[in-house]
């Protein structure tokens, strides 16, 4: 398997990636799942928008687990090494966040068996898998809710029933109470009964048991767990739950869905890594004018302590997923986008690919973010697909960018509008300088860098851009890199007579 | 006891707060203790400025202890936890940092019976005591320099006699060359001669024997000292001190008056905390103009990293003292008086109140700023009364603020003059966001908040004006605060089916 640090995550909304043969739309949606009350099906090529549907999670496209089965050898050319699904288990919805098990997987996706088979053929491919874990709600027509609902025991003190005009807290098990009773839902989707997490039962089911889901996939062969609304989850059950696991899988990645500052999310006891909406937040943010840049680097560096360095290199850094627009609503601008883009591959953490991005496929806000995967390559972005596979190979290539230590820069520059990076291992030649240049004018300045194995006399070029570095000197060099433009200054060290980097100079 | 960091300071200058019953200010001050020789007289309404003294320290109004006792429940009503008093041990002036003695209740403001009145009858309102210890000098009348200077040991090795003309130090105990000769005294202030606080007779006096100074008042249920002129008494000295009483009375508060930065001053083995001058220069000197927002921003971080966290809790928040002009001096508009006591309570620290600031007293610098309390209630400024209520309320009801770890957010911000901060117990529900716009433009930011507890999706409310928030995302928010306003954003989590900050959320 890939290093852990040294992935590249994939990201498969299945339901929208692909259909498996033999099926085609018309074929696949005629099965029986598809017939239930309120589903709106639509051929793989036909718009999400504008489906009629009242609630988009009823709109249905085929796909399924088959499906990624097909194209596993486009996933492996493009350079994926992990793919990341969101649930598979059974639910209503098309996102199957509104789980009626934790055990089943949807007959829509397919069944435990081509679940087994997905798994075996990625790792053929060296890619490993990780599954999401929606654990803080099923949906209200999951059977626990149902039986909660008439005051039966266990499931009775699984969810929170509240008197509808006070909200107060209800004891009641009489059926007709509860019945009448509102309930705790997650931000007040009344389909999503939010769990109480706390019930000792609960947790052994989930977690703590042999059997428990969590362990009977890692026991499967999958990589990790993502938990999804990981705020809500609730830092305790973090805890508990990986002090369970670790012993059982110690490399497993539990990462958690944290759309705030990572802080106090990340450790040894709690999440190996978060999807790092913080980072992107700051990203996207300068992009759009919205942050400026000083505040900008500001945050990445705040995001990068927050995490820790390990858990950093751990965390997913996104730019899009299927709870956000696409990166080409996002910014419009194919420059901006390089900017985001060269970010996203040379910040620390493991850069997360959302289906399609790769070949520029646009959508707004969710459910528009959400659809079906352009697989005719006439309608693809070449220029975006050249792109993905550059940086995918500069990192790969360079500790620098998937192991290095991050410092930030831009923060301390006047009159500019960059964000400025080093990533450097601590290994002589394992050092990389990071421009980002949204300004309309060429970013000049003379930079200190503090990095010890920036050696004096030692030359830095630009791997993807027409950025210029004059060599260094105490630390010193001055760099121009042109407006509107990405520099990934690497040391160069091709003297044909003289080594900056030698061999005893490496740490053991 | 009120948690120590949640206390409120107020201090008193007993000289000037209030005379006991059943005295006015004719009958107290044809008691004895002021027919000395220079002593002026006056009626508690006649002005400092003009009494024709030439020391300022030879006017007196008669205020004593037992006016502080009458005046507790006043005290209490306002929500002072604390009361600090500057020296009351004998002294030939009026503000008694000129010791006779380290052991006599100065008979101008009561005896030790009285004292330990005031401590039991502020004990019964939930109100704690912090004396002043001027340990650096004493009067040049104390008896310990009498006998110096007339060459008695150990004495003589409490001083240090130099040459009036070459300064070097004398060793001779010859009384005529003592009596010639010259001494180190504070700030050149002859009739405060400094003490040689190596000498370990000293030692044992101020703290170290049973019934020394410091423990003998800490012993009769003081909550702590305040060390005057802590720069001059020298950290050595600190730390035997605090070595010795910290077992005795590991609770007790041993503030440095400390008038720079604070690094090396607070730890485990010096003081366990300062009065933050420092903080009070970055915030005045703010809203004065003479230090710009990003300076401003950074010396408060300064001031916090060098307290550390905890040293910053135990601190003491300064915007006037008996040292200092008043408030209403330092800053005669009233939007910049509400941006800095809005600063003095959201920062990390205890605020202290200087007696008669509560009610917007005025006075230029000593010896104005140290005129009797206005005790009638048709001069008091009830706007500013009003303020500091509220203030007081906010802070106590906030753990954020009064135990809330402190990150600064304005000094990345580029355009701004507005002093930006996060508070934050890491508790979930436990932050606010404190923004003091001191532009006459709106203060419009977009602003990353790295806080691991701000949750997506969270709205965020003003406590105190008129700021505007949008909801969290990516730990992201718009903030807008008008024109000359401070604002304090607060989490607002009142939804009837749907809680963001849940309780099995907390940390144990």
């Amino acid at each position: 398997m890939t290093h852990y640090h040294r992935q590249i995550v994939y990201q498969i909304f299945p339901e929208r990636f692909a259909i498996g043969q033999p099926h085609d739309s018309r074929s696949k949606l005629a099965q029986a799942p598809y017939q239930r009350q309120r589903a709106v099906r639509r051929a793989w090529d036909e718009p999400v928008l504008g489906s009629g549907a009242p609630d988009p999670g009823d709109v249905f496209y085929g796909g399924d687990l088959q499906g990624v089965i097909d194209r596993l050898s486009y996933l492996s050319e493009l350079g994926a090494t992990t793919l990341y699904f969101t649930p598979l288990f059974e639910a209503p919805s098309n996102h199957k966040y509104d789980a009626l098990s934790f055990d089943r997987i949807d007959p829509m996706f397919g069944d435990e068996a081509v679940f087994r088979q997905l798994l075996e053929g990625a790792r053929g491919q060296g890619i490993g898998v990780v599954l999401d874990a929606a654990l803080n709600h099923v949906s209200d027509r999951h059977p626990w809710f149902l039986a909660a609902r008439r005051g039966e025991h266990p499931y009775r003190d699984w969810f929170t029933f509240v008197d509808r005009d006070t909200g107060v807290e209800l004891t009641t098990d009489d059926p007709a109470e509860l019945e009448a009773a509102s309930y705790l839902c997650w931000w007040g989707y009344r389909h999503m009964a939010e769990l109480k997490l706390d019930a000792p039962e609960l947790q052994d089911i989930l977690y703590r048991r042999d059997g428990s889901v969590l362990q009977r996939f890692l026991d499967m062969g999958i990589q990790g767990w993502r938990f999804d609304t990981a705020q809500d989850i609730g830092l305790p059950f973090v805890r508990r739950m990986r002090a369970t696991l670790h012993p059982l899988h110690p490399r497993a990645e539990l990462l958690g869905e944290l759309m705030n500052h990572p802080g106090d999310w990340i450790g040894e006891d709690r999440f190996t890594g978060v999807m790092n909406y913080y980072q992107r937040a700051a990203v996207l943010g300068w992009l759009s004018g919205d942050v400026g840049a000083r505040q900008s680097n500001a945050a990445l560096w705040d995001g990068y302590v927050g995490c820790g360095h390990a858990g950093s290199l751990s965390s997913w850094n996104m730019l899009a997923s299927h709870d956000t627009p696409r990166l080409k609503h996002m910014l419009p601008d194919w420059t901006d986008r390089q900017l985001a883009l060269t970010a996203q591959f040379t910040l620390p953490g493991i850069p997360v690919i959302y289906y399609g991005e790769e070949n520029g496929m646009e959508g707004a806000a969710d459910p528009d973010c959400r659809r079906p995967m352009e697989w005719r390559e006439d309608r693809w972005d070449m220029a975006t697909r050249d792109f993905y596979r550059r940086l995918i190979d500069l990192r790969q290539a360079h500790p620098a960018l998937w192991q290095g230590k991050l410092t930030v820069l831009g923060d301390r520059l006047d009159g500019t509008d960059a964000l400025v990076f080093l990533r450097h291992t601590g290994q002589p030649g394992e050092s990389a300088l990071v421009v980002l240049n949204r300004s309309g004018q060429p970013f000049k300045a003379s930079l200190l860098l503090p990095d010890p194995h920036l050696y004096s006399g030692l030359c830095l070029r630009d791997a993807v851009g027409e950025g210029k570095a004059e060599p260094l000197m105490g630390g010193q060099t001055r760099v121009e890199v042109p407006a509107r433009a990405a520099a990934v200054f690497l040391p160069d060290d091709r003297r044909p007579d003289f080594k900056y980097f030698k061999a005893r100079n490496r740490w053991d």
